[in-house]
């Protein structure tokens, strides 16, 4: 990929600095940049100031082919890209008859006067063509120069983004053709990032595709990206020699989420779900009904947090004397209860304890009730998110023994 | 404050360039800093390659004080932010047999074999001292060389604070003593940011104490810093002023949090709660539940999606066809019947749709019922925390009403 574009990102604004904001700007540009075949190689975070600012400019000119800046698009005088840009070009700013007329009529349209400061983002050096801005008064600016390309953006999340799908990627396509880039994200679980990448590595020296690996709440993703007219072949190629090495621990690709899977063969078997959970306190049943699709398969969730309250769920006072809360016996009972009470085919339970980090997972179904034990690492804030997905993951291997999945 | 020390942040990980997370560290320490009295000029953002990593070290040293790396701490070829600190300070790293020892025992701890590859993270170089990581197996570095610090911090989000907070902090306290700094975050809610800011710029356009406004899932926040001997007397003053303003908006300061004061106000009473909703699927469930007390005084919570699983509590057919499930009757009659059902002094409901943004809070309790009518913009993903938030707001004012707080 000797061609290939490199980019750097410029966020400013004295606000991201003292961390009042967390810059989205970036992580939306930085995720687009790739699918137009652009290499970002360096983001930078600059404060509202002009030396800084042209220091930085000029550094990334210097080091990419394609810059671009988010913020200080402002009529304030800390709003400071254009004058570095005019700077670092040894341009002059003047103010361009047409943007005024849109500015003016922005205001009017508003009933408000126009501040004088504001005709700021009325000018253009001779480099710069402006880029429109239907939500906001800060036109952008395309600058081209000396073989390379400048794009100056406005800060407002709304405004870039539209900014940067209407006006910046028709100008890049049509600029930068790209030859076809394709990815492809491999899903895993119970395996740890080291192990993957013990497996994966070796295999995935290569430059085309190149290998990433991601430790997420769902589990290590492995991501492919390939270029060019094989693009396709080449990841399926990839895909074939990864799965040969981790085909126990993979779940799904690409856009797949566990529950998204579960539910896609609960309901084309016509099968519902019913929860009951007390380490998670809800969250699992949240997971669940944050997709709409689970209106089809999901019948209710029972958030069970004490013995109190399990009592009604199928848990009695001898069961927890004998075995404990947080046992399979527990676990069983609430799973078999929530599924007769809440009428679902299958019933999940999730018992344990936070400040312990062990937990049980029982699931009920047509032919009885099974239960697994999981050991997490005691007051870890992802321990809830890795028992969810502990527990879908033992559901999903369930629907796989009863043959109840897609195929 | 011609001599603040100067600080730059480095985040290192190809996936924060490819848009794959969003860079929360840097927002997180961008925040810190001024608390140290360290002025922070610029953060980067760097691949997983060795040579942009040393130019970019090389430019955050010359140019700074402090420099602090996120990421590229962990076990694999691509984590090479060691690496580059060795290389620009002419270093060479070796096994330090003491985190050697620890990086084994953390490992057999949880009964797995230490794979090859994490011998890495038990290296130091001599200008470093290690810091201690008891969440991950990649210590930090504290690095002090040519009158320049660099402290090199793991990515993942809950190591990284536990370690400034534990082990990063008390040195720079000892290492940088400053001036006495203080800050007070005033909370509020239903109000919205450019109000705020109307009302609170006018008074606040000081350099001590400095204002910042900040919108939060949990309302919009305010926050004074102020540096000096009469740091907390400028506080109460300017806390003083704002509440002549915003008083009516605010429900608490600093770390409170709309559960924890019900929460506690519930415990001096000796009043339980039970839950029921719809629209946000459990998370309300889950925020309780979160926090250790809420076993004093939470009773169980029921998630009931559809109509059918609020048959179960309240809900009759008849009642949905005469209003609609998004109505005050059914929140209504959610709240009273979970109250009773679950035998709890407070029942609180939500039902909307989340296609629609349009929901109704009940709360049920000793002298009947009361609902209220929340309208958000559809589809907007926030919904859900802004309903649960509203939710407390609304229990809150309740409990203030019926004299059940802490006065």
């Amino acid at each position: 990929m000797e061609n290939t574009l490199q980019a750097q990102l410029i966020s400013v604004g004295t606000e991201l600095l003292r961390g009042e904001i967390t810059d989205t700007n970036a992580t939306f540009l930085a995720s687009q940049l790739p699918l137009s075949g652009i290499k970002l190689n360096r983001m930078t975070t600059a404060g509202d100031n002009l030396k800084d600012l042209c220091q930085i400019l000029r550094q990334a000119v210097e080091s990419s082919d394609i810059v671009i800046t988010t913020g200080g698009l402002g009529p304030t005088q800390d709003d400071l890209t254009r004058e570095a840009v005019a700077d670092l070009f040894h341009e002059t700013m003047t103010i361009d008859p047409q943007l005024e007329r849109n500015l003016r009529e922005m205001f009017s349209r508003f009933n408000r006067e126009m501040p004088p400061h504001n005709i700021k983002q009325a000018m253009l050096i001779p480099s710069a063509k402006s880029l429109r801005n239907p939500r906001g008064t800060a036109p952008g600016w395309w600058v081209e120069k000396q073989g390379k390309v400048i794009v100056l953006l406005p800060g407002p999340p709304r405004e870039m983004t539209f900014m940067w799908q209407n006006e910046v990627l028709p100008i890049i396509k049509q600029r930068f053709p790209v030859k076809s880039i394709l990815t492809r994200t491999i899903k895993t679980f119970f395996i740890q990032e080291a192990k993957v990448a013990e497996l994966a590595h070796p295999f995935f020296q290569t430059d085309n595709p190149t290998l990433g690996i991601y430790a997420k709440p769902d589990g290590i993703q492995i991501r492919f990206l390939a270029v060019g007219d094989n693009a396709s072949r080449l990841l399926d190629e990839a895909e074939k020699k990864l799965m040969e090495k981790l085909s126990t621990y993979v779940w799904g690709k690409d856009d797949d989420t566990l529950d998204g899977i579960i539910g896609t063969w609960l309901i084309k078997h016509g099968l519902t779900l019913a929860t009951i959970e007390d380490f998670t306190g809800g969250s699992l049943a949240a997971l669940i009904t944050n997709s709409k699709s689970s209106s089809q398969y999901y019948h209710a969730g029972i958030v069970a947090p004490n013995d109190r309250s399990k009592i009604n769920w199928g848990v009695t006072a001898e069961l927890v004397a004998k075995f404990g809360t947080v046992s399979p016996e527990v676990a069983s009972a609430m799973a078999i209860h929530v599924k007769q009470e809440l009428e679902a085919d299958f019933g999940i339970s999730i018992t344990g304890i936070d400040k312990e980090g062990h937990i049980y997972i029982g699931i009920a179904d047509r032919s009885g009730s099974k239960t697994w034990q999981q050991q997490y690492q005691a007051g870890r804030p992802d321990n809830h998110e890795r028992a969810m997905m502990a527990t879908l993951f033992r559901l999903r291997d369930r629907l796989i023994e009863l043959n109840l999945t897609n195929e």
